[in-house]
C-alpha cells in the first residue's frame, strides 16, 4: 500500500490576520514512477471536484501505486468563502475581479533560453529534472519579489510549484449549468479517450493564465524547440487537463464516484496504478478545436428559459432560449426566441434566468467531430 | 371583453438619476365586481411569477371579467438588476440588507381608532371605502414626510397603495430550491383549496412587514374589533396570499401556464371570471401552522449534498443532507450526515452546496395535516 | 498588576469546514470589583475599535485593576472577511442581509417572571448572580436547540454569554463617514459625561436587537419591576453603551489612543482602575433623545457632494448636499440642492457619492441640548 | 457660440429588458478644427469626472470653438448602478469580473495592412479619414457578429466608435484614495505639461485594452510604419490621455472647476478654443516611465493605517503603513510596519483599512524625474 501523508500549505492571510491554508494529501508508492497532481475548486463555487478527490482518496488508500499522487481539494480558501447572496462568488477575487485561474506563470523567453542548454546526449530524466528545478527557481523568485505579488497570483504560483513537479496534472472544475467536458492539449489528443468524458475541447499551444496551460505550454514549447534542433526526438510525456465535472454550486456523491473511476482509468493507462485493470468506456466522444467552441452572447436583456439543455444538440435555427420582456406581456412581442446560429451541441449555459445584454448565454460545440 | 390599460409607475431613481418604473397591466370588466391585485418579483431573483403573469395577461385578454384585475410583474426594478456574480442578489437591498418584502405598512392603533368610527348600520361597502381612503391617506402621508423614506419602504408603500384597494391580493414569490407552496391567513383556510398548490402554511394575525400580512392584518383586525362590539357580524371578504411558485433563478413557460390556470381557478371561485368553469384539482393538500413550519440551521460549515428533495418526506432520523469536510478526506469523518429532527416534509433547501454554520439548510413541514 | 489571560472562542465554521474564532483578552484584578466587557467590529468594516482595544490592552498591562476586564477585538470573523469590491461588506450577513448587531436576545416575559422571585430581603449581589445564571441558561438553551440557530444570531448569543456577566459593557462601532458619538440609555444619562465624546444619543427602554439594548433592557426592566413592588429601591449599577469611534474603513493609531483614554476615564469613575486619576474633559456635550436623532433619506438618485461635514451644524434651509444630474448638465437643473429640514447637527453621512433615491444621506441631531 | 446638441446612445439592456443609455453632449464650432472626445466614469465609482464634464459644459456654452467637442459623462450605466454594500462596485462587471476599461479594440495586423495602402503623396487628412472609416467598419463588424459580444466589450466598442473619430481623447478616471495624475503616451510627452497635473506616467506603445491605448496605439503604430517606409514624416497629431482626478466615491464641485480649467488649458494649446488665453500653470510635474510606476502588494493580512498620504514622498525604509494584528494585541508583535522598498512618491493607496495578503496597498512613483 502507498505511504500516506497529510500536510497543510499556507497560501494567504485574511483580514483578521489569520493564515489560510489548503490541505495536501500525498500518496507515495513503493515503486518509482510518474508524479500526479490533482487539484479542485480553484473557482470557489465549483465544488464537485472535492467530492471526486474524496472518492479518489478513499480508493487510493487500498491501491498500490507507482510514483506519487498529490491531491489538493478546496485549493482556494479565499474563493470558497466569499458569499454574495446565497451563492459563492468564487470565479474571481471580489476585490478586483481577477479570475482565480489566470495568474499562473509562463515565460516563453525562459523556455527558449533553457532549450539552448539541452544537448542531444542528455537523458529525458535529466532534462526534466533541470527544467523543473529552473522553473521552480523562477516561481520562487516571483513569489519573493520585494514589491510583493497579488493575492490570486500568489495562490496560483504556490500551487504551480507543486503542479510543475508532476507529469500528469488534472485541474477539476465545473461549468455554470453544464454537462461534463474536458480541455485537452492537441498533442495529447489520444489521452482524451482514456477518460470517460463525452465532450472534448482540443486546445492549442497558447497561454492565457490557466493551470493546464501553465503546465503543458512550457513542456510543449520545449519539445518543439529541442526536437527542431535535434535529430533525436524527445518526448517528456507531461500532460495536463482541465476537467469540467458538471455544474457549479451542487455536489453529488454518487456521480463523484463515477468521476473518480474515470480518473483512475486514465491513471491506469499511465501505469500509475499497479493492480488496476480499469479500461475506458466505449462511448461517443465529441471533440472540437478551441476556435470552434463558441460563446453565444445575448443581444437583449430579460428573463430567459434555457430550452436546450447541456449535452443536447440543435440544428441551425432551432430555438435555444426564450426571453420574456415584462413590458410587452399583452403583445406578440412578449417573448422572443434566441436561435442557434449554426448546428451545435450545448455544453453549458448561464445559471440565472435574469440576464443583461451581452451575457454568456451558452457555450457550444460547433463543427465537432467524433474522436 | 375587459378594457385593457397599460401604465408605468415610477418607484425609484437610480444613481444615474434615471427614473425606475414598474409596468401596470389593468383589466377593467364591464360588470361591477371585486378588485384583484397580483404582483411578482418583489424579490429580484424570484422570476417565475413574471411568467405566470404573462400567461394570465395572455388569457385575460379573452375572458370577460367582473370588477378589475391589476397585474404588476417585475415589481422591483432595483432588486431585479443587482447581480453579484452570475446570480441576482434580489432578496435585499445590497446597500443595507433590507429585505424588499418587509417594508409594508401596518399600524394597529390606526385600525383600532378606525374601528370606533364604524356603527352597526353602516354597509360593508361603505366601511370598505372609508377604510381604504383612510389607509391610502396614511400611506401618502408616510411617503410625503419631510425626512424622506428608505428605498425599499418607498417601493413597498407605493405598491401597497395599489394593493390595498384590492379584495384579493396575490404576491408571487419563489423559494431557493423549492416545491410549490402557499401562505394562507388562518381565517381564509377554506380558500387554500381553491388553488392547485400542494403545500399550505396557515399564518396567524401577526405583522412582520410582508405584503400579504399588510393586506390581511388590517382587515382581520378590523373584523375582529367590529364583530366583537356588534351583534351584527361583518365579513369584508378580503384575502391575501403569498404564492411560492417553485425555485428562484429559473423560469419555465410550461409550468407557468399551469400556475396561471391555478390562479384563474381561484378567481373563478371568487366570481371574478364571468364565463370560466375552472374548478380546483382533486389533490392532496398538506397544511401546517406557521409555528410548525420549521427552519433547520446547519451546525457545521462545509460542502453539502441535499439528499431529501423539496416535496419529499422523511422520518425522524433519516438523512437529509451529507456534508463533506475537506480536511478529513482519508478518514471516517470525511462526511457527516444531517438527520431529520422529527418526521417532516422538505419544502425548500438552500441553493448552494457551500454553507457556513448557521445556514438555513431546509424549511420543513412538521406536524402537518391534510387540508 | 492584573493577571492576563488570552483565549480564543470558536463562534462559527466556514464553507471550508474550518473553525472561525475570536480572541478574548482578560485582565483579572487582585481586588474584587466590577466586570467590564468591551468588544469591537461586530460590523466588519468598523475597525477603529480594534485600535482602541489595542491601546487599552497595552495600557492595562501596567495598571492595577479591581474586578475583571474582558476585551474582544474583531469579534466577527465572518463579517470582517467579506469583501465586495475593495470595501468590506461588514454590516450584514451577505447571504441573507441579517444585520450582525440585531440578533442578541431579550425576552420580556422572562424578566417579568424573574422579578416575581425577588424579595425585599435579597441582596443586590444575590439578585445579580441569580439573574445572570438564569439568563445564561436561557442563552445556552437557545444555542442548543435541535433545529439550530442562524449564523448571525449564534455569533450574537455567544458574545452575549460573555457580555451579560459584565456590569459595564462597551460595544465599539463606527459610522459611515462620521463624527464620534455615543448611545446612552436614559437612566445612565449622568455617565454620558464620563466619556470624552461630544455627541450623545439618549435611548429609551426599547429592544431592537443590539448588544447595548440586550444588556441594559433586562436590568432596566428588572429594576422598574422590583422597585415598583418594593419600598426598597434597587440599583444594579449595570450600564451598556454603543460608542461610535468616527468613520468606518479607516484606522488611526493616534486617535485610537485618545479614544482609549476616554474609556479609561469612564472606568476610573467606575472605580475599576485602582490608581488612575483620569477625569473627564471639560467640553461641550450635545445630546438628543433617540426620537430626535433623524435620518434624512434622499428623494432623488444621482451623484452627491456632501457639503455639511459630520460635526457641523446647519440652520433650517441651509444646503446640506448638492446632487448632480448627468442628463441635464447644460441646464440650470444640472444640480439640485438638498436643504436642512430644520436646525440640525450632522453626525454622519453616506460614504459614497453615488446614491439611489431613498438612501440614508445624513443622520442628524435635531432639538438637541447641552448635557 | 458653438452649436449645442444633446443625444442619448443605447449601450445595453438590463434584466428588466429596459434600454440603458448614456448622454452625449456635442458642441460644434463654426470653424473647422480638430475633434475632441471626453468621457467619464467608465469605472462606475470614479465619479469626479462627471463634475469636471459638468463644468466643461457650463463653460463651453459661452466659448467659441473650432471643430467639435463631444462629452460623454457617466458613460457606463451598468457600472454606475451596481452597489455592493454602500459603495459602488464599479471597476468590473459583477457577473464575470471583466474590467470595464479593458474591452476596447486594437488589431495590430489591421494597422499593418492599412499602412501598406498609404503612399507618399497622400495628404494627412485623407489618410486620417480613410483610417477612421476602416477602423469604424472593423468596430461595426465586431459589434454585429452572429455570436454576439460581451457586455463590457459592447459598451467599450460603442464608445470607441465615437472616440476614434477624435483627435484628442480624454478618459476621466479616479484612483482609490489618490492624488491627481495622468497617463501620457511617450510620444506626447510634451503635452503632459499642457495640463495642470503634478504626476505624469509615460506609457509605451503597448495595448492592454484601455481607451487611451486603443486610441493612440493604432495612430502611433501607423506613424511608425509609414514613417519608416517613407522619406516624408507624417504627424497625425492624435493624442489620448487617461486623467485620474483624485479619489473614487467622492465628488467636489470646487475642485471639479479647477480640473475643468486644466482641460480647457490643454484645448487652448491645441487651438480648439478660439478666444481662450489659458496657459498651463508653472508647477512641478514629476514623471515616471510606466515600468517604474510600481505596485506594492501587502505580504500580510490585517488592519492598516496608511501613514504616507497620496502625493507624499518617502525614502527607502520609511514607514508607509502600519498593520494591526488582532491576535497579538498584548505583545510587541501587535503592529508591524510596511517599509518603502526604495525612494518613492505615493500616488494612491487602497481605500479600505481591511486587507488580505496580496492587496494592492500602494501605487508609487520610483525613479521619477522632473518633466
Amino acid at each position: 500500500m502507498p505511504q500516506f501523508i497529510k500536510q497543510h500549505l499556507v497560501v494567504a492571510q485574511n483580514a483578521s490576520g489569520r493564515n489560510m491554508n489548503v490541505p495536501l494529501y500525498r500518496f507515495v508508492g513503493d515503486e518509482q514512477g510518474p508524479k500526479v497532481y490533482i487539484q479542485s475548486s480553484i473557482h470557489g463555487a465549483e465544488v464537485q471536484g472535492n467530492v471526486v478527490i474524496y472518492h479518489l482518496i478513499q480508493k487510493l488508500q487500498n491501491m498500490p501505486i507507482r510514483g506519487e499522487i498529490i491531491l489538493v481539494p478546496n485549493c482556494n480558501p479565499v474563493g470558497t468563502n466569499i458569499k454574495a447572496g446565497e451563492y459563492t462568488l468564487g470565479r474571481f477575487d471580489p476585490v478586483n475581479g481577477t479570475n482565480w485561474n489566470r495568474g499562473y506563470h509562463f515565460d516563453q523567453a525562459f523556455v527558449e533560453e533553457f532549450a539552448t542548454t539541452v544537448n542531444t546526449a542528455e537523458s529525458v530524466e535529466s532534462i526534466k529534472q533541470r527544467f523543473r528545478a529552473a522553473m521552480k527557481k523562477q516561481l520562487q523568485d516571483k513569489l519573493a519579489q520585494d514589491w510583493g505579488v497579488g493575492l490570486a497570483q500568489r495562490l496560483n504560483l504556490m500551487l504551480q510549484q507543486l503542479a510543475f513537479d508532476a507529469d500528469y496534472v488534472l485541474d477539476l472544475h465545473n461549468g455554470p449549468v453544464s454537462t461534463r467536458h474536458i480541455y485537452v492539449p492537441e498533442y495529447a489528443k489520444k489521452s482524451a479517450s482514456l477518460f470517460n468524458i463525452p465532450h472534448v475541447i482540443l486546445i492549442p499551444q497558447v497561454f492565457s493564465g490557466a493551470l493546464d496551460e501553465a503546465t503543458f505550454c512550457p513542456w510543449w514549447l520545449l519539445t518543439d524547440l529541442v526536437n527542431q534542433q535535434e535529430s533525436r526526438q524527445f518526448n517528456f510525456d507531461v500532460e495536463a487537463f482541465t476537467l469540467e465535472m458538471g455544474s457549479q454550486e451542487v455536489i453529488d456523491f454518487a456521480e463523484g464516484e463515477i468521476d473518480a473511476t474515470g480518473i483512475l482509468t486514465y491513471l491506469t493507462a499511465k501505469k500509475v496504478l499497479v493492480e488496476s485493470e480499469l479500461i475506458p468506456k466505449e462511448m461517443s466522444r465529441k471533440a472540437v478545436l478551441l476556435e470552434d467552441y463558441k460563446i453565444l452572447y445575448s443581444k437583449q436583456g430579460g428573463i430567459v428559459e434555457y430550452m436546450l439543455k447541456p449535452g443536447e444538440s440543435a440544428n441551425k435555427g432551432d430555438v435555444l432560449a426564450r426571453v420574456l420582456n415584462v413590458d410587452n406581456l399583452e403583445s406578440e412581442n412578449a417573448t422572443s426566441d434566441i436561435l442557434a446560429p449554426c448546428d451545435l451541441v450545448a455544453i453549458l449555459h448561464f445559471p440565472s434566468a435574469s440576464i443583461l445584454s451581452g451575457t454568456q448565454l451558452y457555450k457550444c460545440f460547433t463543427k465537432y467531430f467524433e474522436l
